[in-house]
C-alpha cells in the first residue's frame, strides 16, 4: 500500500502522459498504427514462453485471490491461446479505420464547406476483469481508433498483463507509436481508480467492465462520461405464432450454450394459446441442463415443478442454471413485460407473423432485437464489427457491442474564404 | 412554495407521463409529426393576439425579476416574432426525419440479417432561459425525433411559455401526437428540477442550457446523461501566411456582429511575424467597438492600449468588448496555446496555406474548426442542420450543433430463421 500523496502523484503522472500521446496520435497514420498491431502480434508469438512463465506466476497465487476453476480457466495461458490473443491483433489491424471518416459533408448556399470528420475520443480509462486477452484486445482496439488508453486490470493478472504490455510498449516505440498509447495501472491501491475518476482534465471516457458495484462506485465517483455495461437480463418471447422446434432450439442456445455471459437468455416469455403444448416440451428437451423454473401463476400451473417467481425474479440476471418463465395473453403484454423488467441488452421473439415481428422489433427498447435468432448474437464479431470493447447498455453515445467507432467523436471542418456571417 | 411531498409527486407524475408518452411516439410516423408541426404553426399565428397577451403580463413582470434591456428585448413578443416562430415548425417540418435510418446493415456470412436503426432516445429534460421562441422549437425538435420533453423555462417568460404550449398540446391531441409528449414544468421551485434529476428510470436525457452555474448543478445532481453546453472561448489565428485584410474582416464578424453568443470569438492569437504589422492595424480597424485588448508582453510592445492579461483572461469567455491577444513564434505554439486553454467550442485559421490549414484542423480539438471563415459559422443553422436544441461542447454522444439527429440513438435489428450460435 502507498501511501495517498504517491497515489495521487503516480495518477497525475499517468493521466498526462496519456493525453499527450493521445495528442500525438491525431497524426498517427492508418499504417503506422496497422504495422504496430502486426509487429506486436509477432512479438507475442515469439515471446510466448515469456509469458507463459509470467502467466505461471499468476496462476500459482489464484488460489490466494479465491478463484474459481471456471475464473482459473479463463486466466490460464497456453502457446494456443497465445496465438489466439496475436490473432485478435491482426483482426484489428484488418479493420477499416475509423478515424478521418467523412461521416456527413456539404456546401452550403454561401460556398462554405462543411465536412463532420471521425476523431479519437482521447483518452480512455478501463477497468476490466483478469482474462489477459483482454488486455490486448483493448489496447488494440484503442490505438487503432487513435485514443491513448490507460488500462486498470484485475490483480489477478498482473504479472500477464504486465508481460503482454511490456510487448506491445516495446513494439509502439520501434514503429512509432507513442509509448505512453498504452499505460498499465500498476500500483493495486483502490484509491488509484478514484483518483483517475477525478481527472477529466486529462480522460475523455471510462469504461467499466465488471460486476454490478464497480460500475456503480465508478458512475458515481466519475467526472468523465462512463460507457456503462450494466446486466444482460435477455428475454426470448415466444409467440403464438412461433415455430415451437424453432423455439426450442433458440432457447437451448440462448439460455444453455454459456449461461455466464451477458447476452444469456434469462427470461422467457410465452403466449398462453401455446403455453401448455411448449412448457411441458421445454423442461423435457433442456431436462440435462437442471434448469430451475421460476414463474408466474399460470406457468405454474403447466409446470408442476417451477416455483413462484417473486418480483426480484423478473429482473434478475441469473447467470446460471434458473429462468424465470411468464405467460402472456397477448404480444401487447409480452412487449409490456420485457419492457418493464429487461435491462435493455437483448431481447428475442420466436414468431412466423411478419407484423408481429415487426411490431415487437419497433416496441422493445434495447440494444439488440432479435427475430427468430438466439440472443447470444448480440456481439462486436457477430454482428460484423470485427472487435469489442463491451456492450454498452447505455443508450447515449454508443449502444450495444463497443467496437472501434464507439470509441470515437466526430468534429466540423469548415473551409471558407474569408465568410464572414451575416 | 409548495411543500416537498407534493414536489415528489408533482414531478413523478410529469416522468412517468412523458415515459408512457415517448413510448407511445414509438410508432408515430413522419406524416403525423409534420402534421403536428404545421398545424401548430398556423395555430401560433392565428392565436398571435392570446400570445402577445399573455407576454405583455411577462413585459410587465419583467423589472421585478431584475431583467437587463438585452433581455428584455428577447423576451418580448410581437406579431412579427410569432410569425418567425411559426416559421421555425414549419422549417422543422421540411427537414428529413431522423428516425427509422438504416445507418448500417450486412447479411453475415451465416444469413443473419443485421440492420442498425436510428430509434429516439426517449425522454428529454430541457432546462433552458427565459425567451419564449425557445419553448416552441425544443418541442418541435424534440418530438420530430420521436422523443417526448419535459419543458423547464425561465420565470420570466412563464405565460408566454405555457401560452405556446397551450396551443402545442391542442394541436397534438387533434393530430393524434400524445398529449404528454411535451409538458411544459409549471411549479416555479427549485427543488423541481432536483427531483427530476433522479428520475433517469423515466428521463434519459437532461440539457441545460443557460449559465456555468445552472450546468455544473445539473452535472453533479444527474442520475441520468447531461449533454453539455459550456462556455465558448472561441480563438482566432492569425497565421504568418494569412491575408491580413481577410483576417480582419474575419475577426470583426466574429468578435463584434454579436459579443454575446457562444461561438462569438474572445482571443486572438497571432504569428508573431505579423503582429507588428496587423495588431495595430486591428485596433484601428475595430476602435468603433471601444474593446480591451488584454495581451500578453509581445503584445503589449506592440499595442500600447494593450493590458496584461492574467492567467484567468487565457481562458475567459468575455462576452462583451474584450479580447485576449497572444502573439507567437510558430503554428506549433499557437495550436498548443488553443488546445490548452480553449473551451473546445470554435476556432478558427486565417492563412493561405493548405499545410498549415491542415495541421490546425487536424491537432485544433474543438467541435467546429473553420478556416478563412468567422466562427459565427457554428451554428445549426449555418451547418445546414436545419434547428438545433444547443451546441454541445461535450465529445461524447454529440460534438457541437445538436439537431434531429443529435437526439437520436440506435438499436440493432437481427433477423434470423432459426439461427444458433455454434
Amino acid at each position: 500500500m502507498q501511501d495517498s500523496t504517491d497515489i495521487v502523484s503516480y495518477c497525475a503522472d499517468i493521466a498526462g502522459r496519456a493525453k499527450v500521446a493521445s495528442r500525438q496520435m491525431v497524426g498517427l497514420s492508418t499504417d503506422i498504427k496497422n504495422r504496430w498491431l502486426l509487429e506486436s502480434a509477432m512479438r507475442l508469438e515469439n515471446k510466448a514462453s515469456d509469458l507463459l512463465v509470467a502467466n505461471k506466476i499468476d496462476m500459482a497465487k489464484s488460489d490466494t485471490f479465491g478463484l474459481t476453476d471456471a475464473e482459473k480457466d479463463r486466466l490460464r495461458l497456453t502457446t494456443d491461446r497465445v496465438s489466439q490473443i496475436a490473432k485478435g491483433l491482426r483482426d484489428v489491424a484488418s479493420l477499416p479505420d475509423p478515424i478521418g471518416e467523412v461521416l456527413e459533408g456539404s456546401i452550403r448556399p454561401n460556398g462554405l464547406e462543411v465536412r463532420k470528420v471521425r476523431v479519437p475520443l482521447g483518452v480512455v480509462f478501463f477497468i476490466y476483469e483478469s482474462r489477459p486477452n483482454v488486455t490486448a484486445d483493448a489496447a488494440a482496439i484503442a490505438i487503432k481508433s487513435g485514443n491513448a488508453i490507460i488500462l486498470r486490470g484485475g490483480k489477478e493478472a498482473a504479472n500477464s498483463s504486465a508481460a503482454i504490455i511490456d510487448i506491445l510498449r516495446g513494439a509502439a516505440v520501434d514503429i512509432g507509436v507513442p509509448f505512453d498509447a498504452v499505460q498499465l495501472i500498476s500500483m493495486p491501491d483502490r484509491e488509484v481508480v478514484g483518483q483517475l475518476l477525478k481527472r477529466s482534465d486529462c480522460i475523455d471516457l471510462v469504461i467499466p467492465r465488471g460486476g454490478d458495484s464497480l460500475i456503480r462506485r465508478v458512475v458515481s465517483e466519475a467526472s468523465m462520461p462512463v460507457l456503462k455495461h450494466y446486466d444482460g437480463n435477455c428475454h426470448v418471447y415466444v409467440d403464438r405464432y412461433a415455430n415451437l422446434d424453432m423455439a426450442i432450439r433458440i432457447i437451448e442456445n440462448a439460455k444453455c450454450q454459456r449461461m455466464g455471459v451477458c447476452n444469456a437468455m434469462e427470461s422467457l416469455v410465452v403466449h398462453a394459446s401455446v403455453a401448455e403444448q411448449f412448457l411441458p416440451r421445454l423442461v423435457k428437451e433442456l431436462s440435462k441442463y437442471l434448469i430451475q423454473f421460476r414463474g408466474d401463476k399460470r406457468c405454474i400451473d403447466i409446470m408442476p415443478t417451477a416455483t413462484e417467481a417473486t418480483e426480484q425474479d423478473w429482473s434478475q440476471e441469473y447467470l446460471g442454471p434458473v429462468m424465470s418463465v411468464r405467460v402472456v395473453q397477448s404480444l401487447e403484454e409480452a412487449i409490456e413485460h420485457i419492457n418493464q423488467y429487461s435491462s435493455r441488452h437483448t431481447e428475442a421473439i420466436v414468431t412466423d407473423r411478419v407484423d408481429v415481428a415487426q411490431k415487437f422489433t419497433r416496441e422493445i427498447d434495447s440494444s439488440a432485437v432479435m427475430v427468430n435468432a438466439s440472443t447470444r448474437f448480440n456481439d462486436g464479431s457477430q454482428l460484423g464489427m470485427g472487435a469489442e470493447i463491451g456492450i454498452s447498455t447505455d443508450k447515449f453515445h454508443a449502444r450495444g457491442p463497443c467496437g472501434l467507432k464507439e470509441l470515437t467523436t466526430y468534429k466540423y471542418i469548415v473551409q471558407g474564404n474569408g465568410h464572414v456571417r451575416s
